[in-house]
């Protein structure tokens, strides 16, 4: 199998390494950035970097377009042009409705794998970085069958597990798990930043649930105001949604019932229990 | 230095061991629950039980009162009226202005030492526990320096740092840093569970945005409740502050302007780096 990587960051990197080791691919890669491209062939992701990203696409079977979500519509319109006739081509962005509205071309097949984060750079590339992980795959009505099994296939190698879903849900969802724990974690990093500048008093020495509450805030914005932009409408549906239930909260902390609090704190712990049960991480929460 | 421990749980219990080991005092304690005594005897916090609250506390030089907040006023008002002329008396509660409030008797000082949680009862006590902890103290102009300084150097034998602050303050504080992200954390994990089951989908397997955001979601309801009742004016304040700052994201989102987003993200970047510099795990974000 003949691989070509487009954009070679953590995720890009990672997938070109994985091919090579895991799925016994033959890779090339192309990247605006000479530099990733030196590190990538530094790091064994790839033999050498290809010249364009015509020329690494001419010969592909299988086409990964692994950069920002804003820069997805006309790479993965370039890759088209170049790429065979019997190519798949899939990207890797965190929003997924946009480009595949804006794709027809049935070579195409959206993807988004959960694993890692661009942050890093190529350096940080690993070769089991999808092990295990969800890699959502958003096939239409006009995607070849045979191109979305081969590359289904392909993230098996890769250690992944494929999983099909429609773009408006896969947005909807990512919006409510990804996203507004982003946006809640920059609004929360700001309110203290006031408060405790107006308090003259510095922040507690201690506070965990407030680092982990802040632990995604100001994630890089390269990567991430694209992610906001693109998935607006979704995010601030859910923002809504989430402000009403804080008001909620509000009335019941106002009433001061304590059986109410305390059944409103249990089926939080019941919530979270359900939804995280099988997952790495999802055990008994802390206190402080 | 004779030290009497009131309620052994996991912050109980390690005082115990603490004060045991590290600053070399003779430790009594008692609690409600006999069990909790025999196991707090077994891991050697103790030598051996108080057979009352009033026989732990007939000679003490310290008093501890490790109860859930909710127990506090009783407890306390019950160890002052036992406990020696000189001795001073403070609590480790999570809210402090109503036990402050509630109390004139010059032997007491209010604390909260930011450190583990009680979770995991007496049976998870460690001597390490307040290593290096910010042991918040709420002395007021009734309190007794002489006794405030005996405590004060107690702490220190901990191995915590006590920090003198007023109870406003405090309960302002954690209002903001940790019983608002307890609230958000009950309320991402509710609205998850509502959003997932009306698209009949499951929470994607890897989610370590919204593992973090909600790794408190339902953390005790025997400690929160009371700490929930205790300092809802100063969270419904926060709560509504925050809800404003949610307002104001929103607006940013539906103008659409990536300058203003990178830029609004950016800034949340650079108050996290300044709220957690100093701080353990207060590295630089992950994005997914």
């Amino acid at each position: 199998m003949r691989v070509a990587v487009i954009g070679v960051g953590l995720i890009g990197g990672s997938i070109a390494l994985a091919a090579g080791d895991a799925a016994g691919a033959e890779v090339v890669a192309w990247d605006t950035d000479p530099a990733a491209l030196d590190t990538a062939a530094r790091i064994g992701a790839i033999e050498q970097p290809a010249a364009s990203l015509e020329q690494a696409v001419a010969s592909a079977e299988a086409v990964f377009v692994a950069v920002p979500v804003g820069a997805l519509p006309d790479t993965v319109a370039r890759v088209l042009a170049a790429a065979p006739r019997d190519c798949v081509v899939t990207d890797v962005g965190s929003t997924k409705r946009a480009i595949v509205a804006g794709q027809d071309d049935q070579r195409f097949v959206g993807g988004h794998p959960l694993a890692g984060a661009e942050t890093a750079g190529v350096a940080h590339a690993r070769t089991d970085l999808f092990d295990g992980a969800t890699w959502y795959l958003t096939p239409t009505p006009r995607s070849s069958a045979v191109l979305y099994e081969r590359l289904h296939q392909l993230l098996v190698a890769l250690g992944a597990r494929p999983e099909p879903i429609d773009a408006d849900t896969h947005d909807a969802i990512l919006a409510l798990v990804s996203h507004l724990p982003h946006v809640l974690a920059n609004a929360l990093v700001a309110e203290a930043t006031e408060a405790l500048a107006s308090e003259r008093s510095r922040l507690p020495a201690s506070g965990p649930s407030f680092r982990d509450a802040t632990r995604v805030a100001g994630a890089p914005s390269a990567i991430w105001t694209d992610i906001y932009l693109s998935n607006r409408d979704a995010l601030i549906a859910q923002l809504d949604a989430f402000v009403e239930r804080l008001r909620s909260v509000r009335v019941l902390l106002a009433d001061g019932d304590a059986a109410a609090i305390s059944a409103w704190n249990e089926a939080a712990a019941e919530h979270r229990r359900r939804l995280l049960h099988d997952q790495p991480g999802g055990g008994a929460p802390p206190t402080a």
